[in-house]
């Protein structure tokens, strides 16, 4: 990981009134610029793949300019031009995906978050240990598949994006299932209504809802997300029908939808965020910014957390003309633009190094 | 029931440019909030568990102040000082729930709204009564069991919140689900796509939609409800199957969606709500202010309303920051906001006892 | 159809700065009217049912008068009061639907985007032949139904609104369920998310998305639909199951939802709309305006475009207050608004011409 040492010299070489908002071309990027406009930032497109044209079509979310790299070694190579550039990098995760959560470590850019958190967010034991540590429930592990006795998902390790899992409903049903050539994880399948929860904590902050940390804990939104072929498998019939047919379920996230949550899950929501964010700081020095908590509530309203994300997800992107939520703090705010605000009024108090790693 | 008479002498004390818009902090609260800061009111949050701090999470939302209660004898006892703060209270359907509907038609504060609508819509047969002597259709109710020839659902009576709830595809199906400890109604399943209706009724409105009544109709919002665990149940393969593996469906409301309408079913709906409203006052002196038609509507585009809500619901809640409907008639309102604008006029034209009970 | 160049006397007569938005009462009317008030155009509400009232509800969306006909043989009479009103009709797909395709290509009242598109669109050979020329996948179509191997949507000729689709999952459940009395179409049916891409070309404009032919692209929202009774049928068990209780799927559309897609789909369902509408061009004259793209993403992220509606679909509706992707173009603005905002810069640069057939 590059030393906070070495981040903090780049930026003490950098022109803070003249810096740059980028991130990789993908993902949530259209909200990320657009955003970073509004708040007055200069704006760079880091791509790969030629898709610079798709930014003509929303003009006020198009980069300043763009930089093309051949992969994500060169991007590496040519840190430098970033650096001219007083950039700070917004990651998403695409671009963790993309360029690999270690080489995106060592990736010697101003970045905006913690850098730690990826190796706590990477490694799903690591992330477990950090989550019920904070005393937050996630749906439970299952060590010897001779003891499922109810439903599970079964996720294969880096499974991405929703391929490579499947729900198993018992032990035979797991034996026809499993690819036992690859390592995987059970977990109890905790049936109910997925909500993918926007939290967003700003440490400078010191209205709203604070918490033992310091900072200050919002809500920006809440979505759904829609999977393929999941979603609409059951047309065919049933599921077990639809195997008869050949056709498997699948997880792929395709798109997002708006919700919101009923006004009395709220509290416990912010309960439990506020515990991991706390809990993240003694583990490794902190996360802040934009995480989504991935939960399922169960019929007794309970949560269940199975993931955390820890950077902005794409899950916001319904909400970047504003969201219900962000109406009620910051109006017609997204996480996009929450982000950028963040930096700004960290550069006007002279504390930009403290959300910079 | 409180006499109207004994609200109006209360009303005659308060300083009619001093008004507090007060509500239990619980629902929809969080809107009402909101809507009520915006259109220049004091505030008051109703508390009975400790839950004050989610507020300071959406400060544009948080109430001026709070006043605590051990329980609603408390709060009953203690009605003294909301009278010294000239308040309104907007009851939403937490508060009746938990109050008590018996407790809340003898609470003697002013509250927004008919006290005498509580008794219809609480009593399923008075309210089947009201809806289809309106001439709006229902789902058929079944009372002899042995006569189920199709799919129906069964609702224990004092099923809140979608628990106690059970569908049954024929009378073999209601016999094995069947608890005969508990009083229940069963009634026809009406097979169809769920749409929540977001009325509002303004007697005092002399333009828009009139109705026979004498005010005017209003549409400003519609959403879908998100109910755990049925909505997800399909990926464990049939509810059959599910219910082999001892998971059984229920209907617990944990969120709300956005949702329009086909333009040409819009007449049919305000016909139907116009009728109830006219209907309302034939029976009990009247409905006004926000109510919601819980409807289906069938592949042959025909609505069934299964239920009606007679004051503001959580499904107004993704609406916060406006919505299609709104935008057409008050650009940006939620229904919290428009109870609000509602009470100001109302005071500016010195109506406000026509609102009140 | 009625000939360009008697479209083009016609507007020869206009007083460009007088021209009024007609549209008929249904579908979209509401947004159209609302987004033609906004720009500052006189609107016109045609009328065939008795349905005026409904607009009073919304008044930012209420037309300036209306205008009611027996029937669509009388509207066709009386096209001269239009004509003395400057009129320019935006057509929806219900305008078009109840007056039917062949009447409205000949009705002599300048109408905004390209007659020649409907009889390419209403002829599902036709359509596919453009949409596949284009190089844009669509669903396999089965010629012969014994060659069904995977399950398949059969569609029967002139079915409309989602009546008269069923789902076959093999050969023996095709020959069980179709009515061979009736013409009808096989396709694969592709298993996925849904999503309807609401597209706009403007083949004025000179900045943004260019394509070859010379305007510029947009996208300004996308939904999803809700189908009745498809939707919440497996809450009776499997679709096998609700049909052993006489209970058959139906795809009637009843509401629309909004939805994003993963931001790494857009360059693609771009280069999809793009193609399509350079071969508009070279097929029958260009499509211009809004068009919809209706597809279906499966699990390897791959479109399907299974419809294309060449006019303003109502999955816009959602969208009357704003869409995450209008934010990035152009804030707050609906479909119904752009094309009026589009005739309003036509008029302004004196190409309102090129617009109107």
């Amino acid at each position: 990981m590059v030393p906070k040492k070495k981040i903090d010299e780049i930026l003490d070489g950098y022109d803070p009134s003249k810096l740059t908002i980028a991130t990789l071309c993908s993902h949530s990027s259209l909200q990320i610029f657009h955003g970073a406009r509004k708040m007055g930032f200069k704006t760079l497109g880091l791509v790969t793949k030629n898709n610079q044209k798709i930014y003509d079509a929303f003009p006020l979310a198009k980069p300043d300019r763009f930089i093309s790299y051949s992969d994500y070694d060169d991007m590496e190579e040519r840190a430098g031009e970033l650096l001219d550039e007083n950039v700070v990098l917004i990651p998403h995760g695409s671009f963790v995906e993309y360029m690999g959560a270690k080489k995106f470590e060592d990736f010697a850019v101003p970045s905006y978050g913690n850098r730690a958190v990826l190796n706590w967010e990477s490694d799903r034991d690591k992330q477990r240990s950090w989550i019920t540590s904070a005393g937050a429930p996630m749906p439970r592990l299952i060590t010897d598949a001779r003891e499922i006795k109810e439903p599970v998902m079964v996720k294969y390790h880096g499974a991405k994006g929703g391929r490579g899992f499947f729900i198993a409903k018992d032990y035979p049903d797991f034996k026809m299932g499993i690819d036992n050539s690859q390592p995987y994880t059970i977990q109890e399948y905790c049936l109910g209504t997925r909500y993918y929860l926007h939290f967003f904590y700003d440490p400078l902050k010191t209205d709203g809802y604070r918490i033992k940390q310091g900072g200050s804990l919002e809500l920006l939104s809440i979505d759904r997300r829609d999977e393929s072929n999941i979603d609409e498998m059951y047309k065919l019939g049933s599921i077990e029908d639809a195997k008869r047919h050949g056709l498997y379920p699948s997880f792929v996230v395709t798109g997002n939808t708006p919700v919101v949550i009923r006004e009395s899950l709220l509290p416990k929501a912010f309960e439990m965020a506020e515990n991991i964010v706390n809990r993240s700081y003694e583990l490794f020095g902190g996360m802040w910014g934009p995480f989504c908590l991935e939960t399922v509530v169960n019929d007794k309203l309970e949560f269940r957390i199975f993931e955390i994300s820890t950077r902005i997800v794409a899950g916001t992107n319904p909400f970047i003309n504003g969201s219900p939520y962000a109406e009620m703090i910051y109006p017609g705010m997204s996480t996009g633009a929450r982000m950028a605000m963040e930096i700004r009024d960290a550069v006007q108090v002279g504390k930009l190094k403290t959300l910079i790693s």
